[in-house]
């Protein structure tokens, strides 16, 4: 196939904040839950300490997650929670992506074959 | 939630070099066509030459890719095809996005409320 296509593929319109893989991740277990820690976080996703604290920096910053720092008796935790703008830019990477898996299947997945020697009489 | 979750999240099985956004693109668009050459890929992602340059040398380096450089009359061209091992790492992209829609959906899609009375008669 050559140049000059004209509507921007489906791709294009997925935003890489929450795209990319541990931060897809991160929000779609927030949007399952009311809120969630650290270290479970770490273990669902299977995310360094570091790295899940910048990917939750980098959705904080587009106010996407809140985090908010407290005690379990004498214990600290650190809660990471979905925002109401975090529920919505999932909802349209999902919308995103189901558009993307369907139009990857219509053109991937051939319909049966019909029968060989027509239909059964 | 608290700690100690057992089964990774299906976002831990996904492969940052094909999950990225503009490497999904790449795939998918070789996926449906023979082959591409780089303004049409270009335009279709909206990339710019350096960032399209950029991702396609890590999907050649991951096999998933073959760049061919050539020539048409007298204008050359360079040509993007996807690989059989790339067909493979998209497929396997898309059943994992697959299951990470429907998991969403299924989660967050409400079957629609029982009749208020009763069936009807």
């Amino acid at each position: 196939m050559t140049s000059d296509p004209s509507p921007a593929h489906p791709t294009a319109g997925l935003r890489d904040v929450v795209h990319q893989r541990a931060r897809l991740g991160i929000l779609t277990v927030l949007g399952e839950t009311d809120r969630a820690d650290f270290p479970y976080l770490k273990a669902l996703l299977r995310l360094t300490d570091g790295n899940l604290g910048r990917h939750i920096e980098v959705l904080a910053a587009e106010g996407l997650v809140r985090v908010t720092k407290g005690y379990e008796g004498r214990r600290p935790r650190t809660w990471v929670e979905i925002t109401r703008p975090g529920r919505g830019a999932l909802a349209a990477e999902m919308d995103a992506l189901k558009q993307l898996v369907q139009r990857y299947e219509r053109r991937h997945l051939r319909p049966a074959p019909p029968a060989e020697n027509g239909p059964p009489s």
